[in-house]
């Protein structure tokens, strides 16, 4: 069940509060820790496939998954965080935080998708979607983490293109990011099991 | 595994590029897209608790972590985003990414802690722990969604303080946000050893 990570809530200060209320809001302006460095130059499947039939683009987007599952990417923090990142090497996975930089401010403003482009799915507001394309676009992928080798962190199956801006690096902690048995909705389903039915689906997962 | 949430990379555009380098970074500014309204109105746990006991310093944190996990809250989205919400009352789970408000920004230098500010337990960097005074202060959490009601969600499990900016929601995913058997820090084990050995501990996680 998720629940508090006992670490967080203990150095909220009470001191120097900002109250934010609806009409003063904390100024929250972000600068990038770091950068991703692989060779996902660019998102391999774009909206406007529109030419493919529904078979194609389904083995685009497995080959694109298995393509992230099994990339390897290098996340260049700056120097000055090297103290940050003492000890993160103790956990098998961490979950990256980074902007999708690729995006352009104008889709900000996108409401609905049909996910994945797909006309035959249904059309769906950007929260229960997970397209870059958000009002705030603050992408979080949980990883495994290979090594750390001073700034550099080597991390697999991060779906992030080359020259992303990270944003943060946190431990993956299972007792408030795990749940036990999600139910996600109809479409998201079924396009899992369309992903499923691949004869090479088992060497991939393993 | 963690891997591609298949709906991300499609709608990522090749046109309209923000080249982002080592000296070009995109303009990354927050707007909050709603704020959490619920009970707790401050920390419960400060760091400077120093004259507790270990004792009495675990019973507080298993007291906090039991209040977060029973506690409803209720999101107000701001009316604008209405549309964005459509279908996510599809999931049982979502992720709520916030601001935490009341961290000051001079404690977003912060580099290292003694995790909860306990001096037993070794110090390490802000990326090896999930404290919310971090250079870039975005805090994520898995909650159950209970109901979503027009544009306000009520969820159970969100350890946000009243008051504090949302960012964004996303469903909850498990192929990408799911990880099998996650290996976390001894001294993290440690306190989750601590927080087990509670007699009343099935009461609370069933």
């Amino acid at each position: 069940m998720p629940s508090l990570c006992p670490l967080r809530l203990n150095s909220q200060s009470e001191e120097g509060t900002m109250k934010a209320n609806d009409t003063e809001w904390p100024e929250m302006r972000l600068h990038p820790v770091g950068m991703v460095r692989n060779d996902i130059s660019k998102p391999m499947m774009v909206a406007n496939d529109d030419d493919l039939e529904l078979r194609e683009r389904i083995e685009k987007v497995r080959e694109n998954r298995d393509k992230v599952r099994n990339t390897v990417s290098e996340l260049l923090l700056e120097p000055e965080m090297a103290e940050l990142l003492e000890g993160v090497e103790d956990f098998s996975h961490i979950l990256v935080i980074y902007w999708p930089h690729l995006v352009p401010p104008e889709r900000r403003k996108l409401k609905k998708v049909h996910p994945m482009g797909r006309k035959d799915l249904p059309i769906r507001g950007i929260f229960s979607a997970c397209s870059p394309a958000r009002p705030n676009p603050i992408l979080i992928t949980a990883v495994r983490l290979l090594e750390r080798n001073g700034t550099v962190l080597r991390v697999q199956g991060l779906d992030a293109v080359d020259g992303s801006p990270i944003l943060d690096i946190k431990p993956y902690v299972r007792s408030y990011m795990g749940v036990e048995n999600p139910v996600v909705a109809d479409w998201m389903e079924k396009i899992n099991k369309e992903l499923e039915d691949d004869p090479a689906a088992e060497d991939v997962s393993s």
